[in-house]
Order: structure tokens, then sequence, then C-alpha cells
């Protein structure tokens, strides 16, 4: 059972989107809306279905997770209808509820059937949710202005919210530690992810994205997506970008390690710890997400020139002639809340300098962002450029001693303030 | 890498396949036939997509299960040709395809697109897989007979598929002993999921299907879904489900362990274990499956009266009372291959005395099957019988007893063979 606080926080957090989304309605011309909370599909073929994760709204609404085919319907004025699915079924075991206060704001309903409940006295409906779910039920499906409206309501975070990304920090730098531990140990990508799995007490399933564990130059591949079940002869480097879903909401972490006697390299995540601290520090209101990913590039340069990688070019320089792009390849974050990149972080495309980049905004007090800068030495980018008219400023034999690391990552989550920001990962890493 | 006679015998099921295929192709008037392996949709209103594992006919022929956006075409008298995409990414790790000697009997390209390759002279085309992969492509989509009479081409399992299907029994025995040690050593559900993990050295999110690990109650929950991440005060019985997949291939194991103590409850284990023996030893040619699961019916009320649990009725009684599908509701097994639940087992619906049944056949020579006795104390199909007419029959206390180790069931995989069978699962249990 959360503490008090977190309970009460709740109650407030509903009344919030009670709030919000009754706007919301009325400035569409709707009376009710009816969420979906969706249903892993089918492998095709096959009688196995997808591991089930909820769909978005209904998340920010009610934290439940695992919960297919389970509707809820918003009304103006009454309290929220919460229809879950419990079949008479000796098959699966059905997940319970626990009795918490939330409830109480809620018209709790269960279903035997996995159908929409009963829609009266509904004059203007729309439907939202997984099309797959909502065939011949009335109303607007998906209608595209309501559901960016809505995508907006969940981009100003409650005390609440904050509250639950605090504690999937919390809960997810006990994993971060645990793999840290097992790489220094010689473990292998595998046995890494057992020991992530152990430490966060959270399936690999039930992961809220597919951790990244590169170990040596799988570092340098950024959506990692397999463990090697051997550990390498010799272990340099560790990237882990893993998080936690914590009644919905989800962390996301990246720390990346030296192995024992990797001197160059340590000093290289040394360095860009540094930056990211101060890429942090940029986070307040009114602050351009985009400058702080242009930021991150002069960074980036001046740590390629500081380590010796980057020669006799300025950092300017290195910028415009997109040296620092070949090192740093992604954006510097996005969004994040019930969805591991949140909604409605590019309303206007990013620019053409940095095409990755998944948030485009001005900040506000509210938003949660995650600040993630890296520095990788992936072949695929790096050979233009050492093959081209500025290959001559790279030190070819510093980049081959480091290219078996892979690269570096660095990810926290942090919170708009009113003031200035609030980093969640690091106030729970002692 | 697997040994050689693994090896060769590939190269003779890649034969075997273009002849199977040919014939059926050459039936159905089709000169060509494309097949998608598939790719993980989406989660919906998210960028997160589901854990990928590919679509039976391509897992057929390659055993390749992490491909996404492959193609095979498969034409009369012409070598297959494979297309796996290998995107220019520095996202993502490609998957990489070991060089072994069935690969020379492919027509293998590498493509940057996750498009179908050039269709070039075939006239009648067919073209199979997720429809979400084959909209604008020509020729007919999953045509029905074609896509029926290719899944009866699964029916009888190579001399490959048998070594394969044996080495998926062998690496997922040595889960089953570790998960046993660590349910007796006093782990939680989470936990054993662990030591499987450990012992497979395969991820969660490869298994072929959902590990089901039930402690205590929940071993009476069929398809469990859950572990809790807390062992209970006492550990009385562990039910576990759970297989792996080899060269696409998939194990499908049950055992159930009693708890130290639990001696009534570790006397019908091994009453029903002799039973599952027994039925393992009616598999032959010619031998109606059907009465292979209505046998079960009868050894299962001989063994509620052997425990005491049913007094005073027939074996007969038992089974025409619908007591022993109280006890045993499921059915007795299914065909297994590349899909868990392979193809092609029900030309026919089952009986209504054995609506879960997935397989309706008359067995023979290549043929593989799970045999899946199952005991379960489970309340809701109990309430009717204790509540009727012939509720005193039923021993209330110790069935009381009982109820905590929620159930028992003992699979094993099992080839028919020219004359008789062959036990994957035994023969690799030391």
């Amino acid at each position: 059972m959360p503490d008090t606080d977190l309970l009460s926080l709740q109650i407030d957090h509903v009344g919030i989107l009670q709030s919000r989304y009754e706007q919301v309605l009325e400035d569409h011309g709707y009376d009710g809306l009816l969420i979906s909370s969706g249903a892993a599909p089918m492998c095709y073929g096959d009688d196995q279905s997808w591991h089930f994760q909820g769909y978005g709204p209904f998340l920010h609404w009610t934290g439940l997770a695992g919960f297919e085919h389970a509707w809820l319907l918003i009304r103006k004025g009454k309290k929220p209808q919460l229809s879950l699915h419990q079949p008479v079924d000796f098959w699966h075991a059905s997940l319970e509820v626990s009795q918490e206060p939330w409830l109480e704001k809620f018209d709790l309903r269960f279903s035997e059937s996995p159908s929409a409940p009963e829609l009266e006295g509904i004059s203007q409906l729309a439907v939202i949710g997984d099309p797959a779910l909502l065939a011949g039920l009335p109303g607007d499906e998906n209608p595209g202005a309501l559901c960016n409206a809505l995508d907006e309501t969940r981009v100003h975070k409650t005390a609440y919210e904050i509250a639950c990304l605090a504690q999937a920090n919390k809960l997810a730098i006990a994993g971060h530690h645990a793999a840290r531990d097992a790489f220094l140990a010689g473990a292998s990508e595998f046995e890494i992810n057992l020991a992530y799995q152990r430490a966060t007490q959270q399936r690999e399933v039930d992961a809220p994205y597919n951790s990244i564990i590169g170990v040596n130059g799988h570092a340098g591949i950024l959506h990692y997506q397999y463990y090697d079940t051997a550990a390498p002869a010799k272990s340099r480097s560790l990237l882990i970008d893993a998080g936690v879903r914590y009644r919905g909401y989800c962390s996301d972490i990246t720390r990346t390690t030296a192995g024992v006697g990797e001197g160059r390299f340590a000093a290289l995540v040394h360095g860009l710890e540094q930056l990211q601290f101060r890429l942090c520090k940029m986070v307040a209101p009114g602050v351009d997400y985009l400058d702080i990913h242009r930021k991150t590039h002069f960074g980036i340069a001046a740590l390629l020139s500081a380590a010796g990688l980057v020669e006799g070019l300025s950092d300017e320089e290195q910028v415009s002639e997109g040296i620092t792009r070949a090192f740093f390849p992604h954006g510097i974050g996005h969004f994040l809340g019930v969805q591991v990149h949140d909604v409605a972080g590019k309303p206007v495309a990013p620019p053409d300098d940095a095409p990755f980049l998944r948030l485009t905004r001005t900040l506000e007090a509210g938003m949660v962002v995650t600040i993630e800068p890296g520095l990788y030495f992936i072949p695929s980018l790096l050979a233009p450029i050492l093959s081209g008219p500025l290959g001559h400023h790279i030190n070819r034999s510093l980049l081959d001693e480091l290219q078996g690391c892979g690269g570096i990552r660095i990810e926290d989550n942090v919170v708009v303030t009113e003031s200035g920001y609030r980093n969640l990962t690091r106030e729970v890493e002692a």
C-alpha cells in the first residue's frame, strides 16, 4: 500500500482530470467520452497474443496497466464510470484492484463481457482507443482534434503524477545499481538483465520499454535490442537504458559504466556527466527545449576537444561541420509520463539539424522531460567524416582505442518547476 | 554451432519442404508463393511495439524467429529466395544469420527496405502472412484452401524438426530443474521465473509462450499469468508450465512439485504421473487422440477414488456425471511445432464432452503431440458438484486440505513413431 500522501494526491489528480476533460469535451461539443483500455492483439496465424500494456488515456485516469477490455466513461458532472472485465474464467487469474481511496471517486463496475458498457443518455459521444476494439460502437471514433486536446491534458503533470514518476525513478535506480555491480563482476548482458529484473522486482514483459543493455561495442547501438548470453573476455563498458512502471508511470534512465582499467573512457563518461548536469540546470519555464539540444552539441564539441578526439577545430566548427552530430546523433530527450515517449511533444516538426528530437516545445512548469546527452563511436556515422576533408582532425588511434567501448549515454528524468527544475533521478541516487 | 547431424538433417528438411510446397502449389494452381515473416505491430497510440515472434510458415522454412520484414519466395524448381531486412540503421542491431549449410539451399538476399522483393515471372501468385504487411502486393492474399493445405505440410515432422524439438526439450528441462530447486528453497514465483530464465538462457520475451508459474493456490489457475514477488509463508506446491524455443521449435513441458510435508498432495502427483506414463504409452499410429483424452477421464476417476477424494461412485459414474470434468476441465493436449499450439489439429470440432480439446485427429507417424493430464481443485468448477445431489460423495475435509495446493499438471512432448511413441521430454530428464 502506498503512503497516505500519495493516495491523497491521487484524489486530487482525479479531480483535476475531471475538470480538464470536462473543458475539452465542452470545447469539442461532446457530452460523453468512452475510453477503451485496449487488448493485446493476437499474433497472426497463431493463438498466442502479445503481452499487453494499456492505452495512455486509460492509464492517465486509472494507472491500471494490465487491464484488458476495461472501459472508462467520462461525462460532465458525473463520476467517471470504470468498468473492469472479470470473466468467470478458470483459465486465467483476474487482476485484482487494491481497495484504495481513489476508487471511491469512480462508479466501479465489473463485467463478465469484454464489450463496452451500456451508453444511455449521451447525445454527443466520442470513443477513443484501439480501433480494433471499437467496432460497432456508437459515437465518433478517435476524432483527431479531440484526441489532440486530450493529449494536451497529459502535458502538465499533477502532483500525483510527479510523485509516481519519482517512485518509478527510485525503483529503477535500485536496478541500475544491481546492473552496474553485475557488470563490474563480469556478467553477460543476459545476466545483467536478470540482475535488473531481480532488483526492480519487475518482469521483463512489464517494463515500460525494452531495456537496452549493451556491453562494449553494443553500447554504441542506440536501441540495442538483444542480450548476449556470454560475457566478453574483457568487460570494457556498460550502457544500460532501463526503467520501471509504477502505478502506470514510467521512469527512463540511462547509466554508463567504464570497466576496470578503462581510464580514458572513464574520463569521457565523467565529462559527459558534467555536461549532463549543466544541461539539467538549464531546465526551467520559458526555456526552448531545442536550445538545450543545441547547447548539448557545443558541450559535446568541448568534450571531444578536451579528450583529444578532435584536434584543431573550434567548437563552432565541430558543430557546423556536423562532427558533433556524428558523435551525438539523437535528440536530447522527450516528454515522460504514462508512456515512455509521452504524447504532445511535437506540435511542430523538429528542425533539419535535429531530425530525431522528440520534443520541440518551450518548457512550462509541470512538464516532465528526459535529459539524455550521448557520445558514441558509431562506425557508419564516423566513416564519412574520417574519409572527408576534416578526417585529419580526428585522432584515429584514440578513436580506435575507444571504439570497443561503444558509447556513452547519461539520462535523468527532470520536472520543470515554477522556478527551475527538479531532478527525480539524482535525488534518489545516493 | 549445432552438431553436424542436425545441420545435415536440416538440408533434408528444406528439400522435403520444397517438395511438399511444390505439390500444394500445383494442387491449388499457383506457380509462386510469397511468405511474409511479419512484424510486431505498434501499441495503439504509442511509439512502442510488441515483442516480435515470427509467422509459422516462415519459421517452418527458416527457423529464424526474430526476423521482422523478411520475405520468402517459393517457386517450383527454383531455390527458395530468402530476403532479410538489414536497414542501414545505427539505432538497432541487425540480427546476424549464422553461416550454416542450409543457407546454401537458399537464394539469400539482404534488403535495406522492409518491402517485399521484386516479383517477376510469376503468373499465379499467392501471398501469405499478416495482412497488415501485405497491402498493395499482387497475388491472392491468404487464400483459405491454400493456407489449410500449407498447414497440413507441418503436421508430419521431418527428422530435423524432431531433432530440434528434442533439443528444445533438453534446454527446457534444465529450466524446470532450476525452477523446482528454487521452489524447494522457498523462492517466490517471480524468483522462480528468474531461475528458469537463467537455466535456459532464454529471455522471457523470447519464450514460446508465457511461462505459467503457480505456487500453492495459483497452481489451480490453468493459464495463471502473473508472478507474485513475495513467497508464501509455506510453499506447498509448484506448477510450472514452460518451454524453450530452439531454432524456431517449441517445447511445452509441465511439472508439478509438492512442498515438504505435503504427503497427500505428493501422492496425488505421483498417481497422476503414473497415469501420464500410461497415456504416453497409448501414443501410436492409428490411435484416435480423442480416445487418449477419454481414457484420461477414467484414469482421473480411479485416482480420485484411490486418494479418497471421491467415495462411493464407480469410475464410470464419475465420468458420466461430470465429476472428472470438474477436476480435469481441459484437453489432453495438442500438436507441437514452430507454434506451441501447432496448426491443423482440429479439422473437425471436438465433441461436446471435450470442448477444449485442441487435437481431434487420428495419430500418424511423424506427428508430435503433448500429453498433459491435470487434476485441479478449482472452486468455481467444484461448487456445483458440492452443492448438487452427488456432493456427499466428495470428501470435503480432504478437498479443503488439498485446495491450497491448487492442482497438478504433468506434460511431456511425444512423437508418434512408426511403431509407437518417443517421449522427447523423459529421455532428457535424468
